[in-house]
């Protein structure tokens, strides 16, 4: 159940290089009206008049970011394209545009490549974003994705993770620490799968947390819930390598202290008791588990009344001032420093 | 002495990502005005006013585009911004930031992050662009580059490749060929040295060919050439797949044919003699051999007086009308059909 089967196979060198980009990327229309000139010429052409320009990307390995025996490559696809818009949505910025350029060694045939981009088109549909460049190649060894996505904003609407004050109060959207978990059952089933692989697993009780792991979205909807609240953070942040790490970027660079209130972290029930089938602590998870793609902010204590009672939003402390320090303050009222708990690619080798 | 010799070597691990990322790109200067936030927030921003964005990518894999064999890492962080800002510079753009990633396994230390980082550095410095984000991370097996550059241009000095009319001519700036012959050379080294690795090869008589392989220059020069010289191409492209691949792209973008006159391209004398040690054809050569970043354009006849005896640049041929087709005209007055022979990453596995 677990595996990707594909039975048909088209070799990737009949094709050749351009054949290829056209062949994938030919149901890809534009959409944005700043896309001048998209795929097909040495460089992409963009138009945002007097806005600003907003640039980010990232690379993903096979083996390291991903492992291709529980993630469906269609998930693959749209997930490389969140994790990158997530990052313009976390500058108060419009996500417009993404390159996507993978490398795939030859146990990979056209009909994945083709899975990959259907992923690839499904989240720039969601999300209006155009697909304007990128590069196939091939690799020695597995998958690589990298991602660049652009976006615009007035130089008044961006937000950066320098704009903190002490008295701000400390907001997350969402739930936390629900993707690391996804992960820890994905890994224990494709174990279960090595042993027997006829064993069908029931992942229906996890499935909100699979879910967060395989395709997570990314809360472009918060942008426009905080617009019509009339609320602009302070700082802002996503949540791509778990809550503390986040929280210490906006502290070092918004140059405050932090008081994190353990028992105001958001969790979904499925989090907690998948936390305490693995013996594992959730306060722990939401500090140190990667993934979740939420948004982290700052907000002005004036604005409380504006963000008070909505769901999709909990305000889990708020800043200080810089010689306080990070905390974490537990339900039993004990003061614990914060400390990086994000994860690195370095370590897990 | 083609070999990469390291002596000290630091862990990757030890620093973690953020930390790693920090120390190697603490010596990057923002130079260009439009940079308004580098590295260090979630997304890098950038002010164009009016102007429009140019954006172009470009992934380079270890064993399909780059053997460390013989390409010295501070080469290779050279050579990876270099062929992206060609690109750029072939939308007759002005290039002003980069992002560069790399994955790599934990075979690297730090000193040759180091190095690679050096060579980026120092194209940024010369082709006066920011680094202004990336990203990186771990890889199971080898190294991969991903670059995305970034540019600007007002929308009347954009040259795209559909832009070639029946009649314009077909220039090339410098001489082609060189960057490939200087990859056979230094493969035959490397097959040497393995045999005995005490042996020292005298590169002398190559070290043109050698340096077009090994630390390419993207043409920038010409921009400002045909600036200065009031002429504007009415197509262009920048040669890293071969001659005839290129010729290719424009007229099948411009619905034109073309007319490539055997006799009229530009060859170096050492990629003579080399093709001749070879036994290989110098025009197959010129036409199929790749990463040249020469730029190849059209423009009107008109102009034909303006860049006339200008020692940059090549008048090679002219286009045709669409139902002509694309032909090489030998020596001999024959005519060939052009195929696109362009390296296919594909097909060398």
């Amino acid at each position: 159940m677990l595996e990707n089967k594909n039975p048909q196979r088209t070799s990737l060198e009949k094709m050749g290089e351009f054949g290829l980009i056209k062949h994938l990327t030919q149901n890809f229309e534009l959409v944005q009206p700043s896309s001048l000139k998209g795929i097909g010429d040495d460089a992409a052409v963009m138009d945002f008049k007097e806005d600003k320009t907003v640039v980010s990307t990232d690379l993903l390995v096979e083996g390291v970011h991903f492992d291709l025996g529980y993630m469906p490559l269609k998930h693959l696809g749209y997930k490389s394209v969140i994790v990158n818009l997530s990052d313009i949505y976390a500058m108060n910025a419009v996500a417009t545009q993404v390159t996507v350029s993978i490398a795939v060694s030859n146990r990979f045939g056209l009909e994945a490549l083709e899975e990959f981009y259907d992923g690839v088109r499904t989240a720039c549909k969601l999300y209006q974003v155009d697909l304007i460049g990128g590069d196939t190649t091939s690799s020695n060894k597995g998958m690589l994705i990298s991602v660049t996505a652009i976006g615009t904003a007035k130089e008044e609407e961006l937000v950066y993770r320098s704009g903190a004050k002490p008295n701000d109060l400390l907001v997350v959207s969402g739930d936390l620490g629900g993707a690391y978990l996804g992960l820890q059952v994905l890994e224990r089933e494709k174990e279960v799968f090595k042993v027997n692989p006829n064993n069908q697993p029931d992942l229906e009780p996890y499935s909100y947390i699979v879910e967060r792991q395989l395709k997570p979205e990314a809360r472009k909807d918060i942008l426009e819930i905080l617009n019509k609240l009339e609320v602009k953070p302070t700082s802002m942040i996503d949540i791509s390598d778990g809550l503390s790490s986040e929280i210490l970027h906006l502290c070092e660079q918004s140059e405050v202290g932090c008081n994190l209130f353990e028992d105001k972290i958001p969790l979904d029930p499925t989090v907690i008791s998948t936390s305490e089938e693995f013996k594992m602590d959730s306060t722990m998870i939401a500090l140190g588990g990667g993934e979740d793609y939420e948004l982290l902010f700052t907000i002005d204590q004036a604005d409380f009344d504006k963000i008070k009672g909505n769901p999709n939003l909990t305000v889990i402390g708020h800043m200080t001032d810089k010689k306080e320090g990070a905390h974490l303050i537990t339900r039993a009222n004990t003061k614990i420093q914060l400390k990086a708990q994000g994860w690195n690619s370095f370590s897990e080798e």
